[in-house]
């Protein structure tokens, strides 16, 4: 069984050989890891591990049979037209990183559901007056993507008592989740959702989807939540929605530049709260036991896990 | 089977006959109902339902049989001197309390997990910065009172992976929480609980036991959650906790003096998130079918539910 030759290449300041490199060499103990480009022939590498390289990156790697993303989201590497073809594209699938997205909607969504945002805003007026709040099961969150992380939400969120609804592009059975799906559907989903959670990837059927028309159908005083990646909201329409109250409040997570720029209206906004892109951190070690398994299936040839339909974009 | 005389005493704004009338009679249909203390000879009536009236305000009842609290602290009534001695007094235990206090915890303990406080401090300041945090699994949180609510609460948050540990006056078994009973071993509860979550009776015993040298035995950056009473805090010693920033945040719901005088440093304390004693509103609905039940047992003989030990303090 040869060793297959793996790169590793680095993006930002978030995904760098500094993290990686214990973890991955830990989990691919029988594997040969290069952390510089350079130090090998791009015709010998088997592997590229990598998560948003610059457009080009990939293209020298000739004999590639496998790109594994770092990350869950590969808007980056699917849109880049010289990435290798006919080459298996795998996302990430981290259990860490479901897990602290599990943990980061739990507490987005009940803090939306008992109103802190109101009373935060009741604070900084030293205004008391109680708000009466019913309990979860008289309240709806609805989860704009049901894959992976969509499901595992909808799951936490069902343990904490709310009403769940889902919408998906194609049908989805879940248990206790209220299901919906594809565009004609969208308008009843999105009538019910008091709470909306966004986990749907970057595609160009979904960019600049949350746009006006799309918050006009949330339910007056809605709550949106955005975890997935800002290039889904149309950033002035949301802006919008938030100064005439129609909305009462948007938890967002990413941004269309990021990171977000210091003039930005976001971060002043009243009815905003804003967190630098960390609702799901892959955590390497957890990442490096996924790597690991998706190696030892392309060695017995198994079927990969978080294969990419490129043409779906995810 | 004789009607029970019922005389409901209102409290303040909170617990008043405009809430509680028809809840009551929708429970307690072959009862008689007073909601004004005058309609009817106190030596006539069976059983009280108040909250926190002014002391003396019950002397004059002479013959009751039960004085059923509408709340589940009771420590008004417990040291008002003129309480008619011998009557049994019950608090309330009503499920749609506990279940919104075991959400106001969960929320409060997620936002402490994930740092929200943090967060919120670098968006006032433009502050892009990610933060790494571990999964719950590697956050522990302490429960300060093990009692019906505590157990609630230790449930839910086992649910969401934390560690969790109790304290408790007398010794408890809860299967997942490590249990610490007494005062010899409240210093070694306190040193572990990155999250404190009060939910202390408010008694002689406990009151202003969260001081400076308790404060002192929490980890360094611990936040503490105090939905309990304010009486169990030493204002004092808190504020000076959080401004040398030994402590990172406080979620205060209940205050020595409420409503929070305008004036008060917590309403502008970068570290306080104030709450304006509502963790845990009785809803008249389901606590309607707890005062029926109760009367069932007092008119069969049965043990009464949530008898409150007057010694003790509740």
């Amino acid at each position: 069984m040869s060793p297959f030759r793996i790169v590793f290449i680095s993006t930002s300041t978030a995904e760098t050989a500094e993290r990686w490199a214990e973890p991955l060499r830990a989990a691919l103990p029988e594997d040969e890891l290069y952390f510089e480009v350079d130090a090998v022939s791009p015709d010998d590498v088997d592997v590229v591990l990598t998560a948003a390289p610059a457009s080009g990156a990939l293209a020298p790697f000739t004999r590639l049979k496998l790109i594994q993303s770092l990350w869950m989201g590969v808007e980056t590497l699917v849109t880049d037209p010289t990435l290798p073809r006919d080459v298996p594209l795998a996302r990430m699938i981290d259990p860490s990183m479901t897990r602290a997205m599990v943990e980061t909607v739990a507490a987005h969504a009940l803090n939306a559901h008992l109103r802190l945002d109101d009373l935060a805003r009741q604070q900084r007026e030293a205004r008391w007056k109680m708000l009466r709040n019913p309990t979860t099961d008289a309240r709806t969150v609805g989860i704009l993507g049901m894959g992976e992380l969509g499901r595992a939400v909808a799951e936490m969120l069902l343990t904490l008592g709310f009403r769940v609804r889902g919408w998906s592009r194609t049908p989805k059975e879940i248990e206790g989740v209220d299901s919906f799906a594809g565009a004609e559907r969208l308008p009843e989903f999105l009538a019910g959702s008091e709470i909306l959670v966004v986990l749907l990837p970057l595609t160009p059927q979904t960019a600049g989807m949350i746009d006006a028309a799309f918050l006009a159908r949330l339910p007056d005083g809605a709550v949106l939540i955005n975890l997935a990646r800002g290039g889904l909201v149309d950033d002035e329409a949301l802006l919008g929605a938030l100064d005439s109250g129609r909305l009462r409040h948007a938890v967002l997570d990413v941004f269309n530049v990021e990171p977000l720029p210091r003039e930005h209206r976001y971060w002043r906004h009243a009815r905003v709260t804003v967190t630098p892109h960390m609702a799901a951190l892959t955590n390497p070690h957890t990442a490096a036991a996924f790597v690991a398994e998706n190696l030892r299936r392309l060695r017995t040839g198994e079927r990969l896990l978080g294969l990419v339909d490129r043409t779906r974009g995810y």
